[in-house]
């Protein structure tokens, strides 16, 4: 998507093709910096520390980490899939990405490896980007329909978190249908929810702000007064890991507005990438839910008066930060998937996926 | 309550018995300092920027308003009666004590009534005290009951804002079951929400660190993860403004509280004082929703990084500031009154409080 009126990706080779470029997320939207990732243990920290986040990117860059690593080293593929595995619990697209990398590479001559993981990287990053734009072309058509019924007045949207271009490498899962509908020519107001503990909210204000989409953001706690007074035409969220029975587990308080929007009778779509589909468990229980560092609540960043970044310390006191929580599939109107919409049900997701359907 | 280890109330005439202190909560709890009010200008100004805040003791703090301002001016009691229900417009209990202190001081003579005004002033923060109390012993039976259920472990309970000591005289009106039951010895552990964009949790978080109960800050966001989770036994919330059929509007994100708890089975009260019953409207929407200053959501104070009190600005984009929402009485379990709990519903009320019943 554009930055400075330039359309770029989150993820770049460098020019010594031999690293990788990405957007600090970490300091967005208060600094624009890239950041080289150079080696295993900086990419290992940029997913950690939340310089690179979102689900499709921590995998995507994950590949390249793999890439990295057997670059120094062509007997790392356990290890560094080892030290990668284990930065973030709950995103499925991390493991996903490590699969990938370990089956391609695993029978390839260790003098080819290095060159094959940079470009089974780059075929992972080539694939999101299409994955994405279809999930935008999916998701489109459910805008569009709105749209229609409601002539003369944009669409608003409720989003939670960043799903957009920021946590994937083009595109975006969530914010995808709304960059098509855009383009399209389709009247859309974007309600962004801040996001805390760590704001992301603020990210998806920036990229629609740097692509021209409407948008305004609104605390957390505001979105279900808004669906209450018919002000929200359609939620739509991304995902960390859908469970096969359609259960989205995302950002801490996706739950809180998909209970509203059941509650209030708006649709409730749920962005969803197949590699961030966990075909493996049945419970929602089973997923591990991050729990953050409590800075994350205590320290928030912004400008000072001044204009130069800045944090402030709201408490010293008792915090606790869960980072995702699990939407049950009751709640969620349909899976914007990369081949189609899904009902958010076992059958749902069998029906576009049957290679992955087991009894 | 405690401050300090001394027991205090939130507001307490000065030693000139012509005005009042009170402690600024838009410096809470990044700083603590008492602000003197001694004029109708300060008291509207302390009103409408927050320095007090909380929607009984805007009342009390109104009716020291109209004191203030016929000890001035006898002849202002129309007048400073007008600029004081301007100050706010959500909250009931503001109209209700400007029509105590207009009913009170109608007959009173021209040279009286300024120390009439006074005398009732403090009648009505007595009474608030006595209300708030009463509140706490009749949700002391709620929590106890729970407590008995689960021997060996806290009552978790989830508060959202600040409905404590500072939104009221003393004792506060949805923490005062829970001062009441760490006074009876009952193990409590209290889910404070960061209530943004106002941050009134850290309000919450400091009056009971003060008083030395147990409790978590969280995000907004997190409560319902929570709820699912099992890890909270019950809500209690206060109210700006009740109807009479028990719809009750309370800040912002109330709502997405009440219906995560209705989903996972977790009961919801209301504290509700009888100055907050709205008995004239039938109909939620008929309640005006203040939209705040979109500031309020884009700065956010703290302490910088040389501990000094300071602010960040978090975005300049657009934001929008909606103050409260209201939950449907269908949500809510009960409404902890100062003559007992009451059902949700217009029945429910209209048994505890008959004199105002009507068909």
């Amino acid at each position: 998507m554009n930055v400075d009126g330039r359309w770029r990706r989150t993820i770049e080779l460098a020019d010594d093709r031999a690293s990788v470029i990405v957007l600090d997320q970490a300091r967005l939207p208060h600094e624009i910096a890239w950041m080289r990732l150079a080696t295993l243990a900086d990419v290992a920290h940029a997913i950690r520390d939340m310089h690179i986040r979102g689900a499709p990117l921590i995998g995507a860059t994950a590949a390249y980490g793999v890439a990295i690593a057997l670059r120094d080293n062509p007997d790392s593929l356990d290890e560094a899939c080892r030290v990668l595995a284990a930065t973030r619990p709950t995103a499925i697209n991390l493991r996903w990405a490590l699969d990938e990398m370990r089956t391609k590479l695993a029978d390839v001559p260790r003098s080819e490896r290095a060159a094959a993981a940079f470009a089974h990287a780059a075929k992972i990053c080539d694939d999101d980007v299409a994955t994405c734009e279809a999930i935008g072309n999916h998701g489109l058509a459910v805008i569009r329909a709105i749209a229609t019924q409601h002539p003369g007045r944009p669409v608003r949207v409720l989003t939670h978190c960043n799903a957009g271009w920021l946590a994937t490498v083009d595109w975006g899962t969530a914010l995808a249908p709304i960059y098509k509908a855009h383009e399209a020519g389709i009247p859309i107001d974007v309600w962004v929810d801040e996001t805390r503990p760590r704001n992301q909210g603020l990210l998806t204000a920036w990229e629609l702000a740097q692509h021209g989409v409407p948008h305004t953001l609104i605390a957390d706690n505001a979105g279900g007064h808004y669906m209450q007074r018919g002000q929200v035409d359609l939620c739509i969220v991304g995902t960390d890991r859908t469970t096969r029975h359609g259960d989205v587990c995302n950002k801490i308080g996706t739950y809180l507005k998909a209970v509203a929007a059941h509650d209030c009778g708006v649709p409730f779509y749920a962005a969803v990438p197949s590699s961030s589909i966990d075909w493996s468990i049945d419970e929602p229980s089973q997923i591990p839910i991050e729990e953050r560092s409590a800075d994350e609540v205590r320290l928030i960043a912004g400008r000072n008066a001044a204009g130069e970044p800045a944090r402030v310390q709201i408490t010293t006191g008792p915090v606790a930060n869960p980072a995702f929580d699990v939407t049950p599939h009751r709640l969620v109107t349909g899976l914007i998937t990369e081949r189609g919409i899904a009902a958010a049900t076992r059958e749902g997701l069998a029906s576009l996926f049957p290679e992955h359907a087991r009894s």
